[in-house]
Order: structure tokens, then sequence, then C-alpha cells
């Protein structure tokens, strides 16, 4: 028997691939998707790629509908709307899986300073989890509100885990130079990712304080944290970019290690520390976007330069970080095997 | 002594190029720059790359502001817009160059039926000179109101010029099937423009109803009839596409001679017609995009096929099809060389 | 039971998104990859978005290893390549589906006079069966050898298929103007194909001269002839371009209808004829290429034009234009559902 | 009277844009061309770009020829290759800029280390003087040899001078995380230089051991030790990527500043010290590589970013990375003015 499953938000580009993803699933079945109403009503019109494969209209969001239609919602939301909708569903026993960012900070304070809007739902902050299997894979299988993680966030924490949990560098001082796709921006055209403006364009953007940071602060530092709670706090110095690639992130990370390091010792510990994860790619060579594209794979490798130690990662935002990672946190609560329906 | 000129309409793209050019120019002064009021005061702050090479803020249109400072005035607006401002121009004695489609046809019914609008300046119409230097160079330097050609346009008539005047090709069923880059649409966002819609994307609009149609009809109608008023006219089939390109028009036509031809003469039939225009170059290879990108020329070959003649031609649509081809009639109404600021 | 499939020359593009469309088959099972022996010995190293999901060494190619291993042959080989195997593994067994344009013309002196290589398997081009499953479904189940069509040529086709058929346009004279994203060039380092001069450029090649001609123009005259063998041939004109995308192909087909038509019934026309055809999706809109990329459609819209039928395709190059049909033809050879796998 | 100048090497993308400048260069005129003998011997047929601007053969080096009928050669030669021919045109009194890098690090050691070969010349290696004229304007003028600085390296240079200069940051583990566009690869095809590889990709290549990395520490060293020759030298960690982009180069610095620092005093601090620097635009955004592309500019900001200065840096690598700083250095050598023919 099949899971019916809602799409609430089908218009952005995440909720694209991951219907794309779940009309291949076994084990889920598409019951209903949502949009606002100034929006095309067929899931097809919204999304052309999907025309002749799914046969779907959207709804305006009615907690009720989307109880009796389903027993999980995915949430393709821009962040605070995805507030307003999440404890009625709660309340009506659907299991939520929330690509925005509203449940991923775990201090409502932090997340009205980051967010400039209140949390309004405590409760369902606390209840929670963080969902990033290859970093928490133990507790996704029992939750019923996962917060799916942001897409600069996956690759800078999965990029430098295996560092901060085995406690080999400085906690501060972390750089992650990263640029991503223009689709992590999100589908609203705006001027700056009007064509002729981010074609051929190289740009940073919110140098110092992309909303990103305190997600990757929070949860590096917490992993740092698992034999020690004094340990310091991670913090990184985070630079975003826009590049003329439709998907994919490309992140530099740099940190002084607490010893001297190699390169293939510290492979050999990514190697180690991932080999329970098929959806990270310990590689020996520079990753290029273009590897992960259109997958749900992360591509790391790591080299040492000067004595401090170089991390390189690339993921497709849209999949690894976004649609393929919450069908990977669906698999593993419904008890399907992690890859189904992503490799 | 400088010929001041003023930029009406300072914020798209044709007119950042134009004003390059201009800066280069040594017969000609940026006077005054005018834009809407919720746009940048700065001409820099506009246009960045125009930074540290002109120090001008733009102001709200105002005609005896522009009267009293320039003597020429390149108008940078929307279709309709230049109407509203050409006759108070005009009455103050300022040369005017149009950029804008609003003086191209020549019949009033015509721009009512293809652009929704009346025409409020049948005097202007009467006056206004069609300037594309390459056909009417003897008419361009007295004018004072210049219909400056549109992109596409000035790509099709160039490319068939010289078959229509000499009268080796039918006139109906002309296919024109042409590709621009996005900047050609404009410099305000929108949904099909967007970089992750128009990225790796190829697709065709304004299918047998774009407005350039009647501007390519008439322009070619009336070469076809300089020896005899009678001539059928010429109609052609045009089907415009988005290409994820900056800049630049590639045409590939399509016309049924009137006589068996070869590749060879035909050549030497374009070389001819063009002996005089320094920025049309004949080749004998297909030209792209990328050899007149940046650049005053336009490039074209001509092929046989299958017994039809197929010409290829590309321009840069900001510059051979939109700012440069106003420098070089502004060139031509000042007694400049023809391609002084633009080679 | 899976069937065992050989991948023989796994290097290039077509053949990475076979091996990847494959390794989502439920009823195949890749048992073997050959190469050129310098090229990488393992299949992920050769592609890198495929690390991680198959675990293959190639090898060269030798046709008593492949019949021992596999019953089905994909050919991703150069053209006079798979003249060089094929008969080896039909003599043993294999079934075989060609990729490359060696079995794809039924004339052995055309395919001589096009590709300047006499066919030296005379035979098997009588046995060759053309696969384009829309317009040949029933001859596909029971071939041993499939002719697997071109890129271009299977836009073009399924673009005129229906109107040659029900004999609605004029045979000759018929314009193909097409464009195709670089991956359609092959994997080869070429100066035209180099970043720099491929990026931001639209040009022409192949005009009048592309070896896709002869094949577009086979398929559809005998089409054409199914009601009388003495009907005229069908005669494209046929200009590829390249343009900046990784893979599409962009078709834009103008023709004479032979009587008036209109674009509500050519729609019709088309919706019937294509009724039992998953993979074909006909399109009240200009489809964009990006629409099909990535998947196994054909997008198809028709215009009429000043009395002109303007047909517009868009598909995937690698996919329906190469490995997505050479699986339609392999599911439909072992009775599984022609979409398995696919959509 | 114009000083005649040749061009060595004519056929790379520097010298492309090199002769357009040289072209608009009403103190120059370009006597003589040299390429290799299996090179197109037209430039304009090299650069279809140039086609209709400059009617100059190519023809295969010889001194004596250069010599007689130029005072200045440009080198657009691979490393190693300006080596061979420096010495025999110093000899005959022709002064040599030269854009390759054998003449840029003073060490002949170092220069053996880094490219592989023994360094030829260490005569011409004393005399070089190092072209950046933003550093070292006064030694310019009188310069017989000037080595032309790199791209990335300008980059890197520009962005930290002021800080080095003034003694600001710590001179270890500074972080350069730099993007080139593809034109700075060289014209050579190569496989991850192809369209379908480099579209749509962000890689990084030569981490760690990337040539500019010497030439980078050598001159910001030399600069910190302008008021002390004892000072540490400066050595950064430089990580080049490749992006999908024609031209452009973005740098992302990261340095640990000696003392507390804010932003609006650095941006003060860099004004004051590039305020006799025509093409150093100091910015109070993040510049992207569009606003500088096909110009001579550099734009810079400074942030502060937790206590780290980061700078962001963008320039055009064929212009201000390599022909524009050729000429502005031609200019400083004639006493032009600086910005002659590249504002």
């Amino acid at each position: 028997m099949k899971t019916e499953v809602a799409i609430v938000g089908a218009s952005g580009y995440g909720s694209r691939e991951l219907i794309r993803i779940l009309l291949g699933h076994p084990g889920a079945s598409i019951a209903l998707a949502t949009s606002r109403s100034d929006e095309a009503p067929s899931v097809a019109e919204m999304h052309p790629s999907l025309r002749g494969r799914i046969n779907l209209r959207s709804e305006p969001f009615n907690a009720d509908r989307v109880a009796s239609a389903a027993s999980v919602a995915f949430l393709g939301l821009p962040h605070t709307a995805s507030l307003a909708v999440t404890p009625a569903l709660r309340a009506r026993g659907v299991r939520v899986i929330d690509l925005s960012a509203d449940y991923r900070l775990k201090s409502a304070a932090t997340y009205a300073q980051w967010y400039g809007h209140a949390h309004t739902d405590p409760a369902g902050l606390l209840e929670a989890v963080y969902g990033l299997p290859e970093i928490a894979r133990g507790s996704i299988p029992p939750a019923n509100l996962i917060a799916n993680p942001g897409c600069y966030t996956s690759t800078a924490i999965l990029a430098l885990a295996p560092l901060v949990v085995l406690d080999r560098i400085e906690r501060s001082g972390i750089i992650v130079d990263a640029y991503s796709g223009i689709s992590g921006a999100g589908r609203s055209p705006k001027p700056n990712l009007h064509f002729p403006e981010a074609n051929e364009n190289l740009v940073a953007y919110g140098v110092g304080n992309h909303r990103h940071t305190p997600e990757i602060d929070q949860v590096l530092t917490d992993l740092g944290r698992a034999d020690g709670p004094n340990r310091p706090p991670v913090e990184v110095i985070f630079t975003p970019h826009l590049a003329p690639i439709d998907r994919g992130i490309h992140a530099s990370i740099y940190a002084e290690p607490l010893r001297d390091e190699n390169e293939s010792d510290l492979l050999d510990l990514y190697r180690t520390f991932y080999a329970q994860s098929p959806f990270v790619r310990i590689v020996d060579h520079p990753p290029g976007t273009k590897d992960s594209a259109h997958t749900n794979f992360i591509d790391i490798t790591v080299k040492v330069v000067r004595g401090r130690v170089v991390i390189l990662a690339c993921l497709d935002n849209l999949i690894k970080g976004a649609s393929g990672v919450a069908v990977q946190n669906f698999n593993l609560m419904h008890g399907w095997p992690e890859t189904t329906a992503l490799a």
C-alpha cells in the first residue's frame, strides 16, 4: 500500500524536483497539491517538464483537506509560511517534512533575529528533528516533524562534520566560500536574477549576513559537543555567491587543523566517517558541480595547502540540498531503503 | 566644438551601450540624461560598468531642459513613450534619433494595429527618416527625426536587401527564422527571462505576430519598388526565438530564387551591393553571433541549398541593432565619418 | 529474470545517459561495457556522475565476450565502427540496438555517398529496422537489429509525420531550421566546441550537407508513400546550428499546406495521430528545449502563419534523440511497457 | 608620429584583445604580427571579430624582421616561448612587453621550480620590471623589458596591496579563493574546457599548486617590506576555480587583521591608496565580474565578517588581467596618459 502524500506549495523549483522524484517512488502516491490561488491550477502547467507525467490540479491550502487525503505533507513554502500551516497539520496527525527554514533553528530568539519574524510555534520547534540523515540517521524514523536542511547548510555541514566530530580543526575562523546556481534563489523574477544580469556574472551577496550562517553554526556546534558540552562553538565566516548555472553548489572551505594533517589520512578519515552514507562520495580530485547535478549525491574531497585544510564539496541544491534529502527522510520515516527513488 | 547630446531614457541596455560609445566619440558630449524618477539618479549607478567613466546624474524628462542643454536627443524609451516627447523636442529645434518603434512604420493605421495605440504624431511620422544607412545613406544627413530601426529588422533587411533590390527572389513566402540574445527583451525582469527559465533553453515566441514583421515588410517592399511601384509587396514569415546568450541575433533566411543561382555569384553580388558600407561584412562561411558581438558589424553569408537561397546573418542587437546604428546616423547627420567611434 | 545487456562504446554522452536509464530499469542488467583501450577502464571514472551507482570496468571489444555475457548489445560507437562489430554480434545471436548511423539508410549507395565509406554489411542493412516506435511500433518487437534514429532526424520526422502521412503538405521545399545543444557534437574537444568559442554563440554548420538530411528524406518519403508508391519524395532543406546549451534540439519547420489549414484543426490532427504515443506531447504554445530536457518526451506545436504551416518541436538530443528511444525499442523488443524506466 | 608595434604570438585571446585596443590607440600602429606556421596567416582569419578592422598577415617569428618594423614588441606567447625570443629582441633594441610568466619571478630558481624549465635569460630577469602600474607606476616609463602580470595575480595583489603596504593584516594564512572565466585557460581545446564539460560546472583546479602562487607571494612580500626588509613574507593559500563564463575573475580573499577594523575605514583607506589609479574602482557593494567585463577596470570592496577582513575583487582577465594593463604600461613607457585607448 502506498503512502499518500501532499505537496503543500507546489509551484517552486524544489517542489518540481520533489514531485518528479516521488512519481518514481514505489511507496508514495501524490494525493494532493496546493498552491496560491494566483498560480496555475494544474501541476503540469506550473511545471511544463512534468506534462504527461502527472494529472493533478492544485488547490488552495486547507488543513482538513490535506489531512483527509494524505498522511505526510512536504512543505515547499517560503519561510514563515510553513509556520502558518504546520501546527494545523500536526494537530490533524499529518507528519510534516518542512523544506523551509522555519523549524531548523532550535532557538526561537535566533530565528527571530535572523528572519525578522517571531517564531509562533515553539512547541513545534521543540519537536522538530533536523533532517540530515548522514549525521542524524537514528532520529529520523520516529519523527513527525522534520526540518529539512538548507542547501548551503547541507554542503557545509557534510563537508566539515568529520573534522568537527573528530575534533581535528579549530572551531572558529572556518571559512566557507560558496557559489550557488541560480535556481537556489527561487522562482520569482528579480533584477539580479534577470538573465542578462546573472549570465556571465559571478557575484557575492549576503556577505556575513546570510541566513544559513546560524544554521551551519548550530548544527556543527552540536556535533562538536557530542563528547563535551563545554567545547567551544563553531563559527563560520560564510560568503555565498551566485554563478550562472541552473543548479549546483560549490563550497571551498578552509580550516586550521589542530595538528599536522596529510591528504591521504584525511581522505581515509572521511571515507570511514561516511561508510554507511550511500549519497556521500569521497573523491580524490576536485569535484565539479556537474558531477552531482540531477542526483542526490554530495561529492567531497580534502586537500592540505600550506598546512591549512581545504575541503571542496558539491551537491545539487534542488536535490541533495532540498527535495532529495526530503525523500531520504521520507524513506527513513517509512522503513524504505534510504536510496529508494533516489539512485 | 562638440555636439551636445541628451540621452532620454538612460536606464536600458541600449542606452548603456550608446553612452559607452558616445564617451569615446570625439565630436559628442553627453550633456544630459533622463530617466523615470524611480530609477537610480546617477548614470553610473544605473550601469555599474560605466562607473568611473561618466559623472552625470539623470533627471526627469523636461523638454525645455533638454533643448537648452542639447541639440540632439537620443530616445531610449519604450514605444508610445517616444510619441509623448518627440513633438515637444522637435518644436524646440532638437534633432531626434528615436530608438523606439514609434516612427518606423509609415502608416499610422499599421502602427495602431500592431502596437495597440493610436499614433498621436502623424506630422512627425511624415517627417521621420528610417535610419538604416546601408539602404538610405543619402537621406540621413539632413534628417531632423530619425526612426532608428529594430534589431531583428536590421538583420532581415540587410540580409535580404540585395536580392530584393536586384529582383532575384520571390517576394512572398520568405522565411525569417531568427534567434535573439536575451538583452533584446529589455531590462525588466519577467518570468520567461528569469535565469533558471531562460538558461539552457531555446524557445520561440510571438510566432506570426511579432511587431517587427510589418517593419521588415514595409522597408523591403519599398526597396523592391524602387524601379516599379506596382511590384508586389514583400511578405515575410517571421519566427523570433530566445536563446541563452546576452547579445546577438542570428537570422536564417530562406527565399525562392527567380532563376538558378550559385553561391559564388551571390556572394559577389552582396559584396558589390555593400561595397560602400563599412559595417557589412560578407563572409564565405556561416557567421556566429560571437564574431560581431560588441561591434557594429553585421556578418552575412549566402548559400544555395536544393535550389533555395539561404542567407545567414548575425549582428549585435544592442549595437548594430540599436545604439551603434544610432551613432552611424549621428555621424552622418554631423558630417563625421560614418565609422567614428564605432570601429 | 533480467535481460543481460552490453554497452559497446561506453564513453560517450549518449552511453552515459543510456547507462543511467538502464540502472533504473527493472528488466535490464548491465553485464558488460566496452571502450577503447586508451579510455578510462572504469565506467564510473569515465562518467563521474555515475560514481557510486555502477561498479563495472570496461574492456576492449570482443564479440565472444559480449555474446557470452549479454543477449542485447547497445552500440554507442561512431559511424563505421558499428559496421565493424555488428555482423560478428549478429552471428553470435546477440540482438543489436545501434545508436550510430550505420544501419539507418536503406541504400548502401546513399550511405557511401554521405558517409564517405562503403557499406560493408548489406545483409545487415536489409535486416535492420528503423527504430522510431511512434511511426513503426509494430515492426520493433521481433527485430534483431535496430537502427536507432538520429537526434535531428527524430525531431524532424515526428514533427512532420502527421502532415506527410495524411498528405496535407507539399513534399518539397520543406524547411527544417534546427538548433542543437553542444552535447550533440560528441565528447571530443574541438576548436568550435571549446567553451570560449561556443559560449555566447549561435552558428550554423553543415548547411545543406548535414548527414541527417538523407535520413529525414528517406523516412518521410516512405511514410508518404504508404498509400501510393509513386507519390513524390520528401525533400527537406535542413540547416543545423549550434546553441550554447548542454542538451536539447529546437526545430522550427516550415511547410506549404495543400489546402487552407487552421491551428486548432492541426493540433487536433496531431493529438489524434499520436494518441497512442506516450512520449509525444502536443502543446498549444511554443515549447522550450528546457521543458523536455532530461526526459524522453518530444514537445510539438503547430501554427499557421500567412498560410504557411509552422511546426515547432523540441526534444533532448541525448534521451529522446538517442538513449531514451533506444530503451523504448528495448522495451518493445522484450514486451515491457514502452515507458518502463523512462517516465 | 605613431609608435610601430609588433604582436609576437597573435593567435591567443589576450592578443586579440590587445590588437582590438591598439587599433583604437592614437599613438600606436600595428606594424607586424607573428604566429606559428600552422595557424591562420591572416590576423582577421584568426580572430573573426577583427575582420574588417585589420588587414595584416602574420608571419613566423624573425627577430630582425620585428626589429626593423617595430620599436615595441608585445609577446603573447606561452611561457618558455617568451624566453626564447626576448634576448634576441632586446639585443636589437626592441622594447618588450611580455605577457607570459617568463620574467615575472625574480628568482630563476623559483621559476625553474614552478615552471619545470631552467630560466635561460638571467640577465633579462634582472632587467625586467614587473608591470603593474598601480603599485609600480614610477618604474615603468624607462623600462625596456616589462613582465606583464598574471590575471589572478593582478586581482590578488591589487586587492591586498593596501592592507599589506599599510601593515594591517597577518601575512600568512591569507586565503585567495578565486574563479576565472574560461578564456583564462587559453584557446587550445582540452577535455575539461569542452563546452559540455565546462558549461553548468564550477570546479577547482591546481589547488595549492597553481603557478600564480609564487608570483602573488613575491610581489606582496616585496610590497610589505618597503619599510622593513626583515618583515615576514606574504604567503597565500590560493584556490583557483573555473566558472562557465567567457571572461572575468572573481576573487574572495580572507585575511586576519592586526587590530579591529571596520568597513567604512577600510573603504576610505582603499580609496586613498588608489586615488591616483584611474582603473581601480573601490565600490561599497559586492562587485560582479560583469561590471568590469570588457573594460580595464578592477572593482574592489572590503567587508569585515566576524572580525575577519573579506576583500572581493573582480576584473576582466583578458583586459585588466592581460592586454589592458599591457597598454597601460605601453602608455606609461611613451608618455601617453595612462588611460589612452582604455576608457
